[in-house]
């Protein structure tokens, strides 16, 4: 397992060069460069000789060396992708406050033109599951480690903002069983389960009945074995399978944190799955991770944390999962507050539990995800990401909620 | 005033053909093509002579008359545009329920491939100017006899479905200005405020500091009087002009029932209107009608009652107003059968004052007016039309509400 994943996270060549030469007018000139990037960011920017470049105004946030000169060039060259590499492999050091540093980088790059859209790549069935297999496979332990004790991998949902996560997991389980207005006896399809908390959560506090897909082996048997110990296996099928093999008609489709993994490509098979799949009075909810302008993911993010992930806009989704199959919003949420709130906690037991699983991995796993944890914080708080909620039914259905409180 | 009026609404020829002849094998074909489109709807159709086509099964909910040739022959070619003519001129006449009949319509047509978008023309400044005068200058007297006491010309919000009209303009009124957060010494813009109902509401409950524009000189009057009969004129300046000359910047940027009016071509400019009037941690909604599927207005409604009109999909709004701005969405709600249930109050009271309106206009503009108001009615019922409240903040805004019960 372990060897498997070593791989994936193996350091870059970063660490490999010599930092014994002094720094020339040519290091101190890229250094620079770097700085004038994200010239209101407050972080001292250091080169490995000592040269340093201090914050334009106030006191720094955070320290940022460049351990090498290779470090240094491929920073300047590429950032988004080579800046967590070299991180990673521990060529690049930071200390103080990563999360502040990230999110005053954030807004210091402001809204730069957006990237095109066709490096996205395409996530047929076969990509999917090697997706899939790479992050959620990781091994249940370290997930256990730094999640709630529902093991739910998204957004929570905080009624006010000091709630635990486990609160708030709860929280958001609720709001969206509660948007879905599901009652007892009512059909469910849910389209990437995770650990299967959402799908146990709906079977045992309203009584439906559920049919949970998820292609990661590891996940679905955690998700097994919990509905055995919890007497909800008639009630609760985890299905092996992509989403898109779903047969049968229900009265409720949700997917939450899914969307992000499916792939702009797929989008109109997904509508056209949701589209068969409900009943004429069928209500639908989408929970994923969006952006207020196209673009596509971070590449380092998409390189080494989620490969195959498109993150949309809700110009997107509309335009090609919900409008095509006439199915029309009802009610949409932006919850990225919420977001940067669960990544906070998120980050603060990964912390807590990095020895462990350096362990586990390496230094550079540890790094790695370190650098992403802070990073989506940061970028929640920047309003670079927002995690949407959308519910929708059929455009024709009037057996709608009259209002939100009904 | 009124021979203005009847100029716009001049009944068309259809009535001025005889009726005397038999009809023919080929008139009833004409009448079967018309029946088979709209096969599932509970309506007998009757041709001038008596000869008539029974439902196809069921109960008819009403009759609907062909008086001569000439309006069988136009609605079969163009249903669409001159169904509503002939009706209007008297060449059709409709008994029995007309909502009903126009719901049936609706659900039997279904979800025909969009018509195209280029039937939408282009709203400039002067263009704007008269369409606006067309509809909203047919005289305050005309609205005044069947809108609410507030004289709010927009969809209400009912708490409860059997809540009156009046409250539930109040209603509306307080949904708005809670999603927006409005408090005491904000300076709101509202563009398109009709007679002036919410910009003078949010200024005596909310505190709040308006400066409201519109196109239409006879509601600007009534505006400006009732700020000054209400002692509000120095919290509320009503400008008669087009929204996008608007100056300043401004808390809040608010707009009900306007983006209808606006036009696709000019959704950008809105935009930038929005983009440069709010401050960094400003809101904004947008109140609209809307649908779920691309397409052209109704081109009877389009002549007659709203030239220059034109009815987005949620993706055209986030496409082209708010995310070139990095405006982001945080709230999208549909309250389309609040709008079934308004336009059923609305037409009641018009028809309820219809010989009023009849010796204000004449015969034929009562028609159009019935049935402009039962196919909304019908529209909104069947899903074919929607309601939509967006509201919407800076991507990196913060100061956004944590919850929707914050």
């Amino acid at each position: 397992m372990a060897s498997h994943h070593l791989r994936l996270f193996s350091a870059p060549a970063f660490s490999q060069q010599s930092a014994a030469s002094t720094s020339t007018a040519a290091d101190r000139w890229a250094l620079a460069r770097i700085q004038q990037a994200v010239f209101s960011a407050r972080v001292r920017f250091v080169l490995w000789d000592g040269f340093e470049l201090q914050v334009s105004r106030g006191e720094p946030v955070a320290t940022l060396v460049f351990k090498n000169r290779r470090a240094l060039l491929a920073t300047m060259w590429h950032p988004d992708l080579h800046l967590g590499d070299a991180y990673m492999s521990g060529a690049i050091e930071i200390s103080g406050d990563l999360v502040a540093m990230l999110n005053d980088v954030y807004h210091a790059l402001g809204q730069r033109s957006p990237r095109p859209w066709w490096l996205d790549g395409s996530n047929g069935p076969s990509d999917a599951r090697a997706n899939v297999h790479r992050h959620y496979d990781l091994g249940n332990d370290f997930y256990r480690l730094w999640l709630d004790r529902e093991m739910v991998y998204t957004c929570a949902y905080f009624p006010t903002p000091g709630e635990s996560l486990e609160a708030a997991q709860v929280a958001k389980m609720h709001l969206v069983c509660r948007k879905l207005a599901l009652k007892p006896g009512d059909r469910v399809i849910e389209a990437g389960c995770g650990w299967g908390s959402l799908a146990l959560f709906m079977a045992r506090h309203y009584g439906v009945q559920v049919r949970a897909f998820n292609l990661s082996p590891e996940q679905i048997a955690v998700a097994r074995r919990r509905a055995r110990d919890e007497s909800l296996a008639s009630r609760v099928e985890f299905i092996e399978d992509d989403y898109r093999n779903l047969h049968g008609e229900y009265d409720a489709f949700v997917s939450v944190g899914m969307l992000e993994h499916v792939g702009r490509a797929s989008y109109g098979a997904l509508g056209e799955v949701i589209a068969r799949s409900l009943t004429e009075h069928g209500r639908g909810l989408l929970h994923f991770i969006g952006r207020s302008q196209p673009g596509a993911l971070n590449p380092w993010i998409r390189k080494r944390i989620f490969p195959g992930a498109y993150i949309p806009t809700l110009t997107e989704v509309f335009e090609r999962v919900l409008e095509p199959w006439d199915l029309s919003a009802l009610d949409v949420e932006n919850l990225r507050l919420h977001y940067a709130s669960t990544l906070d906690h998120w980050r603060q037991r990964f912390e807590g539990a990095s020895a462990e699983i350096a362990a586990m991995f390496d230094d550079s796993f540890v790094r790695a995800w370190r650098l992403y944890l802070a990073g989506s914080q940061a970028a929640f708080t920047a309003g670079s990401l927002h995690l949407f909620q959308i519910v929708f039914a059929r455009g024709s259905c009037n057996t709608i909620p009259w209002t939100r409180s009904t």
